[in-house]
C-alpha cells in the first residue's frame, strides 16, 4: 500500500509517498504565508501530484499542527494557525481531488505512531513521546494503541499540562503549561524578565534554544540558570506523563534536542529519582527518525481501527 | 449477588454486605495499630463474619489506600502505609478463610466506581473523580472503563501530578504533586511557611482544612491566601486531568468538600477559563456517596472484565 503523507507546518509543508519503512518521493513545499489552510491546499495538491507521478498512492495521510478528532476526521481546534481549519472538510477534499480516502492525525500522534513503526519506539507498547520545539508535544500511547478519549483529547496534551500553578498563561489558555514554561515560543518571554538577563551573553541577538544552550556551556550564568529552569519543567512534564499513562519509555524529539546529550542523561536520572514506579524505572531514549517521524507514522495510522467517517 | 465490602484505611476499616445498590449491613472497626497489614487481617475477617452472618456472600471486594494491580490481585506500593501488604497473597486469603473470590482495587478507583454506579456519575462513562482529603485521590474513567495501563498505574494518581516543579517533595517521591501542595497532611507544612503565620488567626491549634476555611471566612487574610492557594492548585490538577483524560464531568469527594459551596464553584470557573475544550464545557460536580462510595463500588468490580488471577 502506497501512501501519501502531509505533515502540515506553520509556513512549509512536507509531502511524500511512503510505502512500508521506505519513503519513495518527497518534498518539502513553502505555503503562501496565508493564515487559511483553504488558501494552502491547492499548493499541497500539487505537491502530491508530484510526488505520485512514478506511483499512484491508494490513501492520503494528513498530519495536522493542532487539536484533531481523526474518528470524524476534523479538526477540532487550531490554537491560533489555520483557523479557517475546523471548518475543512478535508475527506471531501481528497475524494473530489485525487479519488482517494484521507485519515487526518495531529502531527504529535503521527510522529509517535512513525516512531513506533521505524524508529526509537519499536516493539514498545507502552511510550509517551515528547516534541520539544517551538511548542511541546507530548503523546501516549498504552497498550500499543494511541489513548483517544470521548473527543479525542486525550493523551495527545502532554505539553499543556499544567507544572507551575502560579506560572505563565499558555496559548492554549491554560496556566504555567510546560509548553508555556520552556518551549521555543515561550524561551526569549522567559528569559527577558530573568533576573540580570540585560548583562547576560543571551541579550545580544535573538533568543533560541541552540543559543542558550551554547551560552550555558560557555559559563554564562543566566544562561545555565535558565537551562537549569527549563530541564526540571521538562522533567515535572515527563513525571506528569508517567505518573498519568503509565509507560514504560519516554522518547524525545524536537528541535531542542540537538542539545540532547545534555537533556537526555539530565531527564533519565530526574525519572529515576522522582517518578513513583515500583515496578522498575522507565527508560528515557532520542527520537530517530527527525521530521520523517510522521511521514512513517502514516503508515500504522491506516492499520488504526479507525472509521473513516464516524 | 452479594458482595462483601472492605474499605482499608490507616486506622478504621468499614467492612460491608452489599447487594446491588442496597447495603444490607455494615460496621466500621478499628484496627489493631500496627503498622501490618497481616496483623489485621483477623480483625477485618471476623468483622466479615459478622456483616454476612445472615445473608452468606459470594463474593469479597477489597479496597486498599496504595497502588494496587487488580489483574494480578496484588498490592504494589503502599507509599509507608502497611509495608508488608506487597508482599501478601489476599486472594489466597479469601479463599482459604471464606471461600470466596477476592477483587482487590485502589480505594479511590472503588469510590469512582461507586459513583457512578449509585451517585453522582451515573450515565456518564468519561469522568475523573478527585478525593480531596488527608492525601488527594484522582481516578479516570475513559469509555465506562477506568483507565488502567501496563502496570494498572495509568489515570490512578491524580493527586501525584505534578502542579509546582519547583514545590514541595511529595511522599511519593515526586517535586509538587497537587497533594504534596494543598492536602491534608501538607497544610500544616504550607501554613507554617507562609509569610505572617504566626500573627494569623491558624497559630492558635491544630490546623486542617475546617479551621482554614472557617478563619478565612471570618476575615483573616493569611487563611485567605492560603485558601486561594489550594484552590489554585487543585484548579491546576483540573486542568491537568482534563487535558490528560478528556472527561465530560469531574467529580469532587472527600472531607475538604464540606467546604464544598466554597470550592465547587470556583472550580467550575477556573476549568471554563482554562482548560481548552473545543467541544465544549466540563462540568463540576459534588460526590454524593460520601464514605459509602466505595462499598458500592465493589458491585461494578465484579462486573469489570479482570480475569481473577493473570
Amino acid at each position: 500500500m502506497k501512501i501519501l503523507a502531509v505533515d502540515l507546518g506553520g509556513t512549509h509543508a512536507t509531502c511524500a509517498l511512503v510505502e512500508g519503512r521506505r519513503i519513495l518521493a518527497r518534498e518539502t513545499i513553502a505555503l503562501p504565508g496565508s493564515p487559511l489552510l483553504a488558501t494552502s491546499l491547492e499548493t499541497i495538491a500539487a505537491s502530491l501530484d508530484r510526488v505520485q507521478a512514478q506511483n499512484p498512492a491508494n490513501a492520503i495521510g494528513f498530519g495536522f499542527c493542532g487539536l484533531v478528532d481523526s474518528r470524524s476526521t476534523r479538526i477540532a481546534s487550531t490554537n491560533g494557525k489555520y483557523t479557517d481549519a475546523v471548518d475543512l472538510d478535508l475527506s471531501h477534499w481528497a475524494v473530489q481531488r485525487f479519488g482517494l480516502p484521507l485519515r487526518l492525525e495531529n502531527d504529535a500522534r503521527l510522529a509517535l505512531l512513525g516512531e513506533r513503526f521505524a524508529g526509537a519506539a519499536q516493539g514498545e507498547t507502552d511510550v509517551v513521546m515528547f516534541t520539544l520545539g517551538t511548542g511541546i508535544g507530548g503523546v501516549a500511547m498504552i497498550g500499543g494503541q494511541l489513548l483517544r478519549g470521548k473527543h479525542d483529547q486525550a493523551g495527545v496534551l502532554g505539553g499543556h499540562i499544567p507544572v507551575n500553578f502560579a506560572g505563565r498563561r499558555c496559548t492554549c489558555g491554560a496556566i504555567g503549561c510546560a509548553e508555556s514554561e520552556a518551549s521555543g515560543w515561550s524561551l526569549p518571554l522567559i528569559a527577558t524578565e530573568w533576573p540580570d538577563y540585560a548583562s547576560s551573553q543571551l541579550a545580544s541577538r535573538r533568543l533560541d534554544f541552540e543559543k542558550l544552550f551554547a551560552c550555558a556551556t560557555a559559563g554564562d550564568s543566566v544562561s545555565r540558570e535558565i537551562v537549569d529552569h527549563c530541564l526540571r519543567v521538562w522533567g515535572a512534564a515527563a513525571v506528569a506523563a508517567i505518573h498519568s499513562f503509565d509507560p514504560e519509555l519516554l522518547v524525545y524529539g524536537g528541535g531542542v534536542m540537538k542539545s540532547s546529550d545534555l537533556i537526555l542523561p539530565f531527564l533519565q536520572e530526574y525519572v529515576d529519582a522522582n517518578a513513583w514506579t515500583p515496578w522498575g524505572k522507565v527508560r528515557v531514549r532520542a527520537a530517530q527518525l527527525g521530521n520523517d517521524a510522521a511521514l512513517f507514522g502514516v503508515v500504522p495510522l491506516f492499520d488504526q481501527e479507525l472509521p473513516l467517517v464516524r
